[in-house]
């Protein structure tokens, strides 16, 4: 069993709008061991997506289309689908009623404008949306079961495991794909590659394949079984192998984050954190809130982007910020000091640096950035030089800020 | 002319990584007059990748694929090209001893797995890779000129600016297609239909159409011509007849982020800034410092995540977080206040609440937040009860802050 997923707007073809659905429909269909085999985009156009979908329905064995389905006059999905099988397009009270319902509850009446959102070809079947206004549906085009999401990605995920997930499942093939990811920092592709040598075959199974991503790389360890079981077992012993050969550059698997290893090592050693940043602007801290729960470990943060604030606020030197500007070494040092001191944190981060794409000079280039780590024993400092945009050199920098505290509490 | 974008690589279709470089590809070929028809992702499969190859081929007259020329052995893009076209991969000297050059630049000897990195099938030609050592190509496939560009997205936008936009203005028809976006915020999809309506029909020149993504809307204008000054004087009317409806709905236009034009305010009425967040955790900060050079006007942030730090840095009063708790009206207007004051800024912005999943409750759910905007005249304080996850809430009261700010500024 294979699927085929397609993304439908003008906002995509356009390349206004990232496209997530798809990323996120593909981890899952993996996860039931259905490959996507192909992702085809394609504009609110309607002989391209009619001719796009009977495509795909001669090839794919299920179909999930998002979007197309809000209620305004582009868009087309329901129509389209109505078209193919030449049905006309009826009213579904149930959905009706939802929609009228869910206006009600913001004290609103229904724009005449949303009763097609309620209205689906004649025969098939509705896939409710408890969380908007799009009914989905699911109806036979080709030789394909063809599920009909909204665009809006937090409603489609619901509706994908109320009411999609359970109906594949049921029906799927006996040849389950397992998956397991390992995440890497500190090391490029073509070292990867002659550390792995030929564990990166084409025609292994497992097969090991890898994406990088601004500085982080991504394994991904992929079994085929009868069943999840064996596929499972299958996945060990190659993860094994890799974790021998990669040792500590391995900071976390398969949804785990850098910052959620880092919080979650924090909170195991009952270790609170400060931060204090510059270039980064906040990025640092942002990424370490992005875990839920880390108010446990994370005290505050400081953006010190004037001078007059690394002063006043973290007690830096004039002097220092005089003669030698704010990224330099004993900048750093001081920041990451007096924060943890200021704060009474166990562990205080420091990043002071040039993001660019102004500030560089022939001995402060553009991507300069200093990392300071100080806890009650020590305080040290590093020096990077990285490459890239002004947002590259930052999100390195904050990832780079967060592996230095990671090694520290290993 | 029309585009065909593809896409390759097994973390794209196994939903691993998002792929940002098709809506990039898909703007830059807006912005010529070459819609992108259809956009395909597949796998590091090489049979599939010959047979889309092929088909899109007869189909598109631009083809530009991104991924699979890596060093590793995934990677088989450039074989696949080879073989559709009958051709040997052949070793081009200067890419090779650009991979070299850039191998030496890092300390490092070009490991013999990086050589494959600088081959093409005999008789395309090399597209150079300024910043990466995997060179690109050019084939002529079907009826369509195919351009192969690496995936990483830095050095694709580099390759694509200086290496195939030349070659593809140069030869694309006379029906130019103009676009312009204008993105509003505060305003819900439907209220927008119902305020346009038939503005956003299917069948006009200029088209209309919506996308929407985290509260934020962006209306686009689309219009085609003979030639670009005919497609811009086409879109003036349609774009004051929004702006006469929408008002200060729309904040910006094209590339503009909300903050852009927030910092482009703040510079323009020489007032600076500081920010002091709780739930948003330095994202608030992190997009203010997005902007480049937006140092002229922004002093520094707290991130106060801890009750101490609200009251050791922004002074709030104990007896305040205790009786209330942090998520509070009078917790928020002192916080704006105080960072006003203690960093001698013009504007302080302030954000405090309840991001979840967990530390809700009835009277206090998850997603209620107050901000705060702090001036020498007055500080005004907003409740917001917002949607959606612990990364939406986050985002869309980073957002409504800055909007707050620039309807003040205004």
């Amino acid at each position: 069993m294979k699927a085929i997923l397609i993304s439908i707007g003008d906002e995509l073809v356009l390349g206004q709008t990232l496209d997530t659905n798809a990323a996120w429909l593909s981890e899952r269909l993996a996860g039931l061991g259905i490959p996507v085999v192909e992702h085809v985009t394609v504009g609110d156009d309607y002989e391209r997506l009619a001719a796009t979908l009977q495509r795909c329905g001669q090839d794919g064995e299920i179909i999930i289309v998002t979007g197309g389905i809000g209620p305004t006059e582009d868009d087309l999905t329901r129509q389209v689908v109505a078209k193919i099988l030449d049905k006309p397009l009826v009213l579904d009270e149930a959905s009706l009623k939802h929609i009228q319902e869910l206006f009600h509850q913001r004290n609103m009446e229904m724009p005449e404008r949303n009763r097609i959102q309620a209205m689906i070809p004649e025969g098939s079947n509705v896939i409710a949306n408890p969380t908007g206004t799009a009914a989905g549906l699911m109806a036979h085009i080709g030789h394909s079961q063809c599920f009909v999401l909204p665009g809006v990605p937090s409603e489609m995920k619901v509706m994908y495991n109320e009411s999609v997930e359970p109906v594949i499942a049921t029906e799927r093939e006996n040849n389950i794909i397992v998956s397991r990811r390992l995440h890497l920092i500190g090391m490029s592709e073509s070292e990867l590659a002659e550390k792995l040598g030929d564990i990166m075959s084409r025609d292994r199974n497992p097969l090991v394949n890898c994406a990088v991503a601004k500085g982080i790389i991504t394994l991904r360890i992929i079994a085929s079984a009868k069943n999840g079981h064996d596929a499972k077992l299958m996945i060990k012993p190659i993860e094994k192998k890799l974790r021998d050969i990669l040792g500590t550059n391995i900071y976390g698997s398969d949804e785990q984050t850098l910052a959620d290893v880092v919080v979650q090592l924090l909170v195991e050693r009952k270790q609170t954190l400060s931060v204090v940043e510059s270039c980064t602007g906040g990025w640092l801290a942002k990424t370490i809130t992005d875990v839920p729960g880390v108010s446990e470990v994370f005290n505050q943060g400081w953006i010190t982007y004037s001078n007059q604030a690394k002063h006043q606020q973290l007690q830096v030197p004039n002097e220092l910020l005089e003669s030698y500007g704010a990224v330099n070494h004993d900048v750093c040092e001081a920041m990451a000091e007096n924060a943890r001191q200021i704060s009474q944190s166990d562990i205080a981060l420091a990043i002071t640096g040039i993001a660019g794409p102004g500030g560089g000079s022939e001995s402060k280039p553009v991507g300069l950035v200093y990392i300071g780590l100080s806890n009650s024993k020590s305080t040290e400092v590093k020096r990077f030089c990285f490459n890239g945009s002004r947002d590259s050199v930052r999100w390195r920098a904050v990832n780079r800020a967060l592996d230095l505290l990671r090694n520290r509490l290993l």
